[in-house]
């Protein structure tokens, strides 16, 4: 099981349009089979930064999420609300080891 | 809710130490009323750097982790074991919005 944090910094003026359109993604993505989790969480000391914390199954289940139409959709659309190009940075689980618990 | 995201370095040599107290942790702050996730997971391409993904239903509940027991073991425990200070960042949760998929 692997999560990949994605950092992403979003022009002020269109964080309301960038949450309404990744709050579309964030629901089709759950539905993938190999996704456990797809949090979208706003910085508190700066409302422009987001992290989406995307959780799979496997790597190839986290492959497979950048194969979708919603993905690429979320991706074309918010290409211009970016302030700078995104991060996105993997990570093992170590806990909780229990996939039922994702 | 709310999610503190815990950034942290080990020093080499010291990485199995800090992931044992660390699952003590994850496993003691589990039990609290308050919180809703305690994720322990460690960056693919550097084994020496972990993130806690920690969801709160409140930043009381937050607060309130700061205050027990096995919080202040395992701060007491890792100091020695971290390469620089932890560093702490706090999001709020845009989605899922339903507390109970936390």
């Amino acid at each position: 099981m692997i999560v990949n944090c994605v950092h992403i910094k979003v022009k002020k003026g269109l964080v309301d349009r960038f949450i309404e359109a990744t709050i579309v993604n964030h629901k089709q993505s759950l539905k993938e089979p190999g996704n456990l989790r797809f949090d979208v969480i706003q910085m508190a000391d700066d409302p422009c930064q987001f992290m989406l914390y995307e959780a799979y199954e496997s790597e190839q289940s986290a492959a497979e999420h950048k194969l979708t139409s919603h993905y690429a959709a979320w991706k074309d659309i918010v290409a211009d609300y970016m302030e700078e190009p995104r991060k996105g940075v993997r990570y093992k689980i170590l806990e909780p080891d229990d996939p039922s618990l994702w």
